[in-house]
């Protein structure tokens, strides 16, 4: 086949790929996992289940895959808030508070229950730990984080810091254990 | 029955209910979680099992009634180092380190694992975030511990910031995040 034919035939499977997670994601919000089956799935996304099953050989694979792509999308995201124009102060403070956001949004998630051992949140964790440390190094040498704790320590203190972010109340109490956190960060003295 | 015969059997009761939690408890040490069983209890225990069943219904009555037993020891643990002599933020840091130590030891538990969505687990946060309060509360007023912050959260910011302390590879750094959470508290300037 010429290239340009191998070349759509890649990005159609990228697109219905994409329309079905689109279409279970949907699903769950609008009436739970319970109701997310792979019959409903391949009704809401406009394709035959023969199809469906071309693409995912059940309905844990659909899952998984979609969570794979929240979990992207997040580390995405923290990424950006990374790359922002700022002090690295400021970055380190956009970045933890970008994760307690998301941690919070997801609150009662069930898919998020439910993929909650999985390998892709474990990837996530280490990703999100790596991207920690090196804002943390670089604030180190610049004397603004404390250099008597181990980065991969300080990082994990923070992830530890925010994993109940889900369970505030409010904005205002996000931002306070943001600033709790970064409190602990900072050199003394 | 005389009051002292009702008392006899009460104090029986309560010293075979011991008994069998113990067995239970070194049946799981030793052989794991699947090998315990009714059989195998009433064996280590030195009961029978219809006696067994006098005491607990079923399996999963034995495993909740040592779960709680253990929660109420640590939370007794807890306690006793929030009493103990020294100044308030010594036993702040004191209850801090013992509640570390506490989770770090329970590291790989196939008991604490089963239990973790159980109602004591529950209340055992609300006391150990109870104890917390009142000891930040003292710690506050006395001007050691930041005041823009309510108690509840700081309390709940040192149990989310110790929530990962079983993954800590070492008591120094347990020891140093206990520091680091110590830190966050800490009025500042």
């Amino acid at each position: 086949m010429p290239k340009i034919w191998t070349d759509t035939i890649a990005l159609h499977r990228r697109d219905m790929r994409a329309a079905i997670l689109d279409a279970t994601a949907a699903l769950i919000a609008e009436q739970g996992l319970g109701a997310t089956t792979m019959l409903a799935i391949a009704e809401r996304a406009g394709i035959g289940r023969a199809t469906l099953y071309k693409y995912f050989r059940e309905l844990d694979a659909v899952l998984v895959a979609l969570h794979e792509r929240d979990v992207a999308s997040h580390l995405a995201e923290l990424e950006a808030a990374r790359e922002r124009q700022g002090t690295r102060w400021q970055r380190l403070e956009r970045v933890l508070e970008t994760y307690a956001r998301l941690a919070h949004a997801e609150h009662g998630s069930e898919l998020v229950a439910r993929m909650r051992h999985t390998e892709a949140v474990a990837r996530g964790f280490i990703q999100l730990n790596s991207l920690l440390q090196a804002l943390l190094v670089d604030a180190i040498e610049e004397g603004l984080v404390r250099e008597d704790i181990p980065p991969p320590e300080l990082a994990a203190f923070c992830i530890g810091a925010l994993s109940d972010a889900h369970t505030l109340p409010s904005q205002a109490a996000l931002r306070r254990r943001v600033q709790l956190t970064l409190a602990a960060l900072r050199t003394s003295g």
